[in-house]
Parts: structure tokens; sequence; C-alpha cells
């Protein structure tokens, strides 16, 4: 394993800490127990409080996407660990002031299960957004759909919504439907390697790539052959296309986001064949975001993700950020 | 070789559709010869046209820093190869507008000449800042010090003092100034794999690190066993330290670059200890960026630049940026 670290048990401690010494104009790092919070004035005296958390290794998600117009707090855990109950409820108590807590939630066990002990412990008014944007599983799969790259439209979003006053029932209302608009789907050329574990977390063969690939290094829909970028990219968008069936004229999100170790020429040649594939079909890429936003440690590979945009989806996507890792209008 | 492409040959066109398509309220793409341009009004009728260029493979670096604040123009050469004159030239005559034009150039040979030979040919005022920022090579190098991430430093604050107005000498004098205020060093852990050629560019053992690689994949200072953070940061740092010798009370930029593949995780985790290194030197660490901004492709690895402010490059530094990979206040 080569990395650039102390030590397995040190990483996440030191890895903090830098970030929050190179943004501290932005956030602020409580360590006991781990939480992220925006240190910038919120404007309205009550303002609904976002929270979200995950394993670490995603980064910049969710730690960089905390400030003015999206997340008030981020709970991170270990790599590709839920944060426990605790971080959560910390959080709550650090970021509500009267409008209520909205947890945005992955898809995941571990941190549906550890949001839920957190939120039935919180005596405020919380709701909760589930994001399950993964479409490389069927809709009704037992445990329902993992939640990817998607995650970051939700926040921008309901950030955008919840900075501008709506209440926690609008959020969380908006949330929803942002989740229910949007599809992500990835493939992986090589695995990710968790420094706990020392070694790749899946084997695949040197000509082989995964498509459907979750962001822990989930095995996908099936391994095959490495084939062309368009093929990939048509395979990707196809399937994404027939979940969210956009119709001709429909306005759309387009994401492409790295899964950490690839190039961005190559994912803004992902982006060129993804954005000809809707136009080819009529529907309007109007916004776009490319580059490693949700990642999975050192994994090669890339995610495409579509967002059907109403038109206050894209007033909210389009209203001021400013974050470690998503910034305009500020 | 694993990458998402369709082929070699079309690797360089196909990404630079997808970024002017992906980003196309802040540039403008000329294809015959290749050159990237900025969309958004100028402010100054007679402003410095401020272009750079250099092969392709580092970006974001240079297309992604064109934009209000920073460059006018970009030129990307195929990977890891000069663009040529004929770029240049016709992104002068694209930009020009009368207060002449300021090439910023890495230190590589192919770039030197080719940007002479455009500058010999130009019909307007015109001047060029080298950059050499990697002191992993003695400053007698026959061919002098690469640029390397340093150049992202020189490009943002000229481009702030270009946009504010400032004359060609004095875009040119600031630039010579920044640079000579500017060291960088880098570490490898991996070799990239150039597209063309189809394998690593370099050999090097699982348990082993390339200090001072350049952002080509050029072996560096020495290849030593795998060591911890802490030895890396301290060894990169203390180059640098030797080099600039900022003195006690100093303020200073503190960059930490990707080199493409390595977690972002990692990168923070360099910013802490390069921060405590010059933190316990009594140096101030004023300003801060982290990230992937001058790659070398899939290279896993990061240098570590640092720049000696004064009031001047700070303001400057601060100033609106908005490009498609470096955004504030706009």
């Amino acid at each position: 394993m080569k990395k650039i670290i102390n030590g397995v048990d040190s990483l996440l401690a030191e890895s903090l800490n830098g970030f929050a010494k190179a943004h501290q104009d932005i956030v602020s790092l409580n360590s006991s127990p781990y939480f992220v919070t925006r240190k910038q004035p919120k404007d309205k005296a009550n303002k609904v409080a976002l929270i979200s958390g995950g394993g670490s290794g995603h980064e910049p998600l969710h730690t960089g996407l905390v400030g003015k117009g999206m997340l008030d707090a981020a709970c991170p855990g270990q790599i590709f660990t839920s944060p426990t109950p605790d971080q959560m409820m910390a959080a709550a108590q650090a970021t509500e002031n009267g409008a209520g807590v909205l947890f945005i939630v992955k898809n995941y066990a571990g941190d549906v299960m550890n949001f839920e002990i957190a939120a039935e412990m919180i005596d405020c008014e919380h709701a909760t957004v589930l994001v399950s944007d993964d479409v490389s599983l069927p809709k009704d799969h037992s445990t329902g759909r993992r939640g990817v790259a998607g995650t970051l439209i939700v926040e921008k979003i309901v950030g955008a919504a919840a900075q501008a006053g709506k209440s926690l029932l609008e959020c969380k209302t908006l949330g929803d439907r942002v989740n229910d608009a949007t599809a992500s789907m990835g493939v992986a050329l090589t695995s990710c390697t968790v420094p706990a574990l020392g070694s790749p977390t899946f084997d695949i063969g040197d000509n082989e790539i995964e498509m459907g690939v979750g962001i822990h290094g989930e095995r996908g829909r099936e391994p095959m052959d490495l084939v062309s970028a368009s093929k990939i990219v048509e395979q990707l968008a196809q399937t994404i296309d027939e979940d969210l069936k956009p119709q001709q004229g429909q306005k759309v999100l387009l994401h492409i986001n790295g899964l950490g170790a690839t190039p961005l020429m190559e994912l803004y040649l992902i982006y060129d064949l993804a954005a000809q594939f809707w136009s080819d079909r009529g529907v309007e890429v109007v916004r776009s975001l490319v580059g490693n936003y949700t990642t999975s440690l050192d994994m090669t590979g890339a995610s495409i993700t579509l967002t059907l945009l109403d038109d206050e989806m894209m007033t909210l996507w389009d209203a001021p950020v400013h974050t470690a890792n998503l910034r305009w209008g500020c």
C-alpha cells in the first residue's frame, strides 16, 4: 500500500486538522466527537440546520461542502465507516437554532441506522432526506438503492433553500423531490485501497472494468471488458435515461464525478460524450459540474449523474455557495 | 493501460470539447489551432492579455485557469508536448487589445522555444515571465529550474494585476517577483502513464518513492524508501525553506498540490504537517490552496509550494477570480 500517511489510526485526525486549518475562514472543527460546522453567519435567525455525514474517504463530500448556502455541519466517520450517533447529536446541538434539523443521509445501512438513532434522541424538530440515486441497482432492491454522487446535488439545492429561509417541511419535501429527479451510475477501472486493509477492496483484471460500482468499492452490476469511452458512457447514460425518462425539451443538470484517481482530461471527455447522448435525445443540458466530488479514495473511475431540473431547482442551484470545495456567487 | 478514452489521437480534442461545453459561460474554444479564451468582458478597454500554455495532462492547468482575473487565453499542446507557435500567435491575436501580451511560460525547453518563436513573430508589445519554481534542481542547473505548481500562483497574482489595469511592464515585473518568491518540490509514489506510450513513464519499487519528481514524470533527486508522511513533508519543506529562507513573521501562501491520483485526505494531511513546519519557525501561513491543480495525469504524489507574500501580492491573490477551476469573489 502506497500512501502519504503517518499511520492508519492517525490519518483521519491529521487530515481533518489540515482541512480545518486550510479553510479556517469557512469551517470550525470539533474534535470530540468529530464534526465540522460552518463559520459564516447565517443571515436568517431561524434557519433550518442542514447536517450530513458518512464514512470518510469520499472527500470533498461532505466536509468540503459545509458553508454558506450548503451544509451547516458534516459528521465524518472513519474511512468507509458510518459516523456515530453522538457525532450527529453534537452537530445538531451546535447548529440548531429554532427551525429544526434536516439530516441528509446516503442510503447505506450503517448511516441510516446511526442517523435514525441520533434523530430519535435529539429534542428538536427534525426530518431526514434519504439519498438513493444509484440506478445500478433495481428500484425494488432489498435495502433500496445506494446514495452516491447525487448527494451533492441534493445538498446544494436544499442548502440554498434553507439559506433562503424555507421551513423544515419545505426543505424535506424539496430534498425528496431532488432525489427522485436524480439518477447516477458509475464505473471503476481499478479498486481503491482502504488504509486499514492495506490491499485493494476487490480484484479486477488488467483489461476489465466494473460497471455500476458503488463508492466503497462494492461490486457493480457486472465486470466487463475495458471498452471505448463511447461504449462505457452509452451504457451508463442509457441506464440513467431509462430510469429518469427525461422528455424532449427537459432541462437537466449533468454532473460527471471522478472517483478519485481519474485525470480531469478523461472526466471532460466523458462529459462531452454524455452531453451529446442527451442532446441527441432533445434533452437540454443547462447546468454542469465536472470534477472529483464524491470520491472513493484512490479508485480510478467515474460516475454520471443526471438531475431533471425545474425552475425552482435551477434558481437554487445557481444561488451563492461558499464552501471549501464548491463556491460561486460569494 | 486503463483509461476511459476512445483513442490516443482523439483524446485531446474530445476532452477540450467537453471542457468548453461544460464551461461555456466562461470560455470559448478555438479548434484550429487549439486555444481557449475567456468569454467574460474585460472591464478595461486596455488590458494586458495574459497567455499561458503547455503540454496537456496537467489539468486544470492552464485551460481551467482562463477567465476573469486570471488568464485571457491558454494554449494546450498534446499530452506532455509543447503547444506550437501558431497556437500562441493565434491566441495573442485573439486577445491583444492595445496593452500588449504577457506570456507566462513554464521553464521547459520545448515551451520556452515555441513561446520565443511566437514572441518574435507577433507584432505587438510583449514580454514573458518564465516560471522556475522547482527547487529539487539546483539554482545553477544547466537548463534552469523547471516550472511546476508555482505557475498557478504567478498566473493568479499577475492575472489580478492585469485585470486591475496594470501595464505590461508592471505585470512582467510582478510576475518575475512572484516567481522569485515561490518555491516548490514534489514527491511521486507512482509514475503516470502517458496514453501514447501505454506504460508507466518510470519504474518505481513497491516500497519506493521519488523525491523531487517533475510534473512529466522526470526522475527526481533520488528514489528512497517509502517513509512516513511526516518525514516526506519534512524533507520537501526543508528544501523549500533553505531556498526561500523565510524570516520569522513572514507571511506566506502555502499550496499543496495533488499530482492527480492522490486522495484529498492525504493532501490535507500534508497541508497540516507543512503548515506546522513553518508555524514552528515563526512563519505565518496566511493563505492556502489545497487540491489537484498542476497534475501529471494519473500520477500518485503531491507537491508543496510556498510563496513569500507582500501586501500587494496578498491583495492580488484575494482579488475576484472566475475560471472553471479557481473561483472566488465572483
